[in-house]
């Protein structure tokens, strides 16, 4: 399966402007938070709290060959409120992203992709957490049953891909990284005449 | 200055699939992280680690009268790299958006616009936070002093909007927050011959 380019630009820089002084775990596990005191280039010195880099994520918006998108909606705890999303997970240790990409796919909606194509990969929040999202958009799709995980509430939306558009523009997806998704698929989507 | 319709849909919801059965502050202060006990409604009980809702952020695109986009390049400690950014910044306790986006707006890149256009706003991590984030076109935007915070490692760059949506479309804006502002803005920029 293919990469976006930007990806391998999505790495730590070669000279750092701050330097750490001293950090310690805020909160520890797989989402870790960590305290750090640091010096900046001026320097001053300042307390900085982050996620670091480790987590990664991928966004899939799955194109049935109807020219369908499929969507999901969500209830997110943190946010008290159910969200029109695609499809969308971790990935876990160890796993490659295309491996991610196609288990999501399969759990959340029950999809097959026939083609794949990768898409500008972004950091969601670079002021306090080193999480990278990697989009894709997965055409061809086939629908099956999900396998949904016992701690997800979710229900698959098929909708005609200009529905799904409508959507985007007048701010009907109010998943950030969603939006981002389907943006970036649009000319794609558009160069094979499904949109 | 305006508001986006959909800003008013970014709120809870009337009803709750999931019920909270215990919570406590894991970290305290204005970035919180809660751990919850919660029931599903499918009866499974799980921890939930998340920051609540209550930050917000505003993301400002500044065009200049000449149509020029107006970015900045920023160090972000989370990532130990350099990112190319719209202006943007947290909306302090009790400040309106409008007033952040003009704020962060003259701070950063001392800028001060003509007319506002609001953008659609987006939740950027659903699956661990609360935070929202705003999203502001600044158009006729005139530049004079900067006022960067002694924790801000900032540099201005003003580009023909070209050239910044050719750096958008080729996967060069890794803030998807950033991103995000730039397609959302780029019909009312087309609508105003800007672009």
């Amino acid at each position: 399966m293919p990469e976006h380019p930007n990806w391998a630009t999505l790495t730590e820089d070669d000279t750092q402007p701050w330097h750490t002084l001293e950090s310690r775990v805020l909160v520890a596990g797989f989402r870790t938070v960590y305290e750090d005191r640091v010096r900046l280039e001026n320097g001053v010195e300042t307390l900085y709290q982050y996620r670091p880099r480790g987590p990664r994520a991928v966004f899939v918006l799955p194109v049935t060959a109807a020219g369908e998108a499929v969507l999901i909606r969500q209830y997110r705890y943190p946010l008290r409120a159910t969200v029109t999303e695609v499809v969308a997970g971790g990935v876990e240790r160890g796993e490659d992203l295309h491996h991610a990409a196609t288990r999501e796919l399969q759990e959340e909606v029950g999809g097959v992709a026939a083609e794949w194509v990768a898409l500008p990969g972004f950091y969601p929040q670079p002021s306090i957490s080193g999480v990278i999202f990697y989009p894709f958009l997965a055409l061809g799709v086939t629908l099956g049953d999900t396998a949904h995980e016992a701690t997800e509430t979710i229900e698959r939306v098929v909708m005609p891909l200009r529905e799904a558009y409508a959507l985007l523009d007048s701010g009907g997806i109010q998943d950030g990284a969603s939006s981002l998704t389907l943006w970036h698929a649009r000319a794609p989507l558009q160069a094979r005449g499904l949109l």
